[in-house]
C-alpha cells in the first residue's frame, strides 16, 4: 500500500497514526492531570529515564561526586515515558516540554530542563567539565550545540524509522541514515584530531555525545551497527573505549534504567551504595 | 508506487535518493576542495546564509550594535550552500560539520560554530542578552537548548517532508506535523504566561526562537500556516508582531539573503551603511 498522498489544506490529529509510543504523542502541550512528584533528601532531584538524554545528566552527576564533590548528591526517579508520567502536573511545571530529563535545584529553587542546559547548569555551579577560558569553553560548547542539533536526525529521524515505525519506509531511512554516517565521520575526523571531542580535556561534550553516538558504534541502540557500517568510525570506537574506562559512565547508565539485564538496573537512585550488586560492563 | 521496503543488511549510499538538496548531502563529512574564505575589516568574520539558523547570529550582531557595541561590527559573507560552499577547506576549517553560520572571531583567534554556540559566546563576549544571575540565566539556557533540540523536528522533519521531499509521504508529514504542532503549543503556554520566552526580559532564546517559530506563525516558512493552523497560538503571534518591532530583527534577517524581493536582500553585510534603500518590512 502506498504512502504517497495528497495533504490536506488543514492537517488535523489522527490518534491512529504514529507507530509505537502512538498512544502518548498528542499535537498539544500541558499537563494531562494533576501529579505530585517524590521529593528526597539530596540537593538535587532528577526525574528522569535512562534513555541517552537521561545518561548524560546522570554521568555527569557521577564524575561530579567521583571527584568527591558532596554537593552533587541527588535523588533520581524513574520517568516513564510510555506510561506518560511527563505529562504529570509536577514533572510540567518543571518542564513544559514533558520531556526527561528534569531537574530541580532545591536550595536554590531552580527548575532546568533540557539535558544540555542541564549539563552548563552543573558544570557552571561546580565548576567543573566547561573551561572558563574563552578559546576552550567555546570548543565545549560548539560540541556540545553540535550534539544538541544532530541527535534529532539519529534518534528522532533514523532511530524512529529504522527501528520503531510501523513500517520501514525506503525514502526516511535513506535520508536518515545518510545524516547519522555524516555525522559519525564528523565524529570520526574531529576524534582523529584529539583525545577528547572537544580537546584534551573530557567534557559535558563527551558526556552528551557519548550516549547517543559511543553507544552507536558499540552496538547499544537500535541494532543498526551492522546496516550503518559502524566499524568505519574508529576513532570514535577508540574513544568510546576510553571512556568506558571511567566508573561514572558505566554508573550514570544503570540510573533510571528498565530493560536489560536485571543486575543492570537502578530504577531509582538515592546514595552510592544504591550500586552494590550491580553488574558495572557495557 | 510503495515505499515500504525490507531493509538490506548494509545500507550503501545511493546519490538518486535525497530529494533537493540530493545532489549535495553525502553521508561524509570533510572538506571536498581547497577554498579560500574572504576576510574583512571588522573584529568578526560571519560566513552565513539567511536561513533561520543564519538569522538568529545576523540578528544578534544587530542587536548589539543597536546598543553602540561598536566592537561588535561584522562582515558577513554569503555561503551558498546550494552550490557547496560549505565543503570548502576554509569553510570546514572553521566548522567541521559544515552548516551555516561559521564564526570567525579574529582578535581572539576562535572558531565558533552552532547559532547557539554563536549566540552564547556573543553574549558572554559581550556581557548582554544572557544574564548572570542563576535563575534567569538557566532559564534562557533552558529555552536555547530547547529551541536547539526542537527546531530539527520543525526543519528536517516537517519542512523536508512536507516542502522539500521529491514526494508527499504520508505518515512522517502526520508524525512532525503533529510534533510542531506540540512544540508551538509549548511556546503559546510558555508566551502566555511571559512577555519574552524566557521572561520578563528579551534575550538570546528569543532571537532563536523566533527565525524558525515566529516565521512559521507569520506564515513565512514552508507555505504551512493554513495546514498547522497556526493561527491557534495567538501568545506566539502576539511575541512575533512585538519582536517584529525592533530594528535590529528586521535587519538581521536581511542579511546574506539571496530570495524573495530584490530590496529585501544584502547578500554580504560590511556596514550598517549596507541596509540603505533596503526595506525593512516583514
Amino acid at each position: 500500500m502506498s504512502d504517497i498522498y495528497e495533504p490536506p489544506k488543514v492537517w488535523s490529529f489522527d490518534s491512529e497514526n504514529g507507530g509505537e509510543f502512538a498512544s502518548i504523542n498528542r499535537p498539544t502541550a500541558g499537563a494531562r492531570e494533576e501529579r505530585k512528584l517524590p521529593i528526597g533528601d539530596h540537593p538535587f532531584q532528577l526525574y528522569s529515564l535512562a534513555t541517552p538524554n537521561g545518561v548524560k545528566v546522570t554521568t555527569m552527576f557521577e564524575e561530579l561526586l567521583e571527584l568527591g564533590i558532596k554537593d552533587a548528591e541527588y535523588d533520581a526517579y524513574l520517568i516513564n515515558i510510555g506510561e506518560g508520567d511527563q505529562f504529570g502536573s509536577d514533572f510540567v511545571d518543571i518542564n513544559p516540554n514533558s520531556k526527561i530529563p528534569a531537574l530541580y535545584d532545591k536550595d536554590a529553587d531552580i527548575k532546568i530542563f533540557e539535558s544540555g542546559s542541564i549539563l552548563v547548569y552543573l558544570a557552571e555551579k561546580f565548576g567543573k567539565f566547561l573551561p572558563t577560558e574563552p578559546a576552550k569553553r567555546t570548543e565545549v560548547f560548539n560540541w556540545l550545540f553540535w550534539q544538541m542539533g544532530s541527535a534529532p536526525y539519529l534518534g528522532g529521524g533514523f532511530g524512529h524509522f529504522y527501528a520503531y515505525a510501523p513500517e520501514k519506509f525506503k525514502y526516511p531511512i535513506d535520508r536518515f541514515a545518510m545524516e547519522t554516517k555524516r555525522q559519525l565521520d564528523v565524529l570520526d575526523k574531529q576524534l582523529a584530531k584529539s583525545q577528547f571531542i572537544a580537546g584534551d580535556e573530557y567534557s559535558i561534550a563527551d558526556m552528551a555525545i557519548f550516549p547517543w553516538y559511543g553507544a552507536l558504534v558499540k552496538g547499544k541502540i537500535y541494532d543498526a551497527a551492522e546496516f550503518l557500517s559502524v566499524h568505519e568510525y574508529k576513532n570514535v570506537i577508540r574513544w568510546s573505549d576510553e571512556l568506558l574506562k571511567r566508573p561514572a559512565i558505566l554508573r550514570g547508565r544503570l540510573v533510571n534504567r528498565t530493560w536489560g539485564d536485571e543486575d543492570q538496573q537502578l530504577k531509582e537512585r538515592h546514595s552510592s551504595n544504591d550500586f552494590e550488586g550491580l553488574k558495572l560492563d557495557y
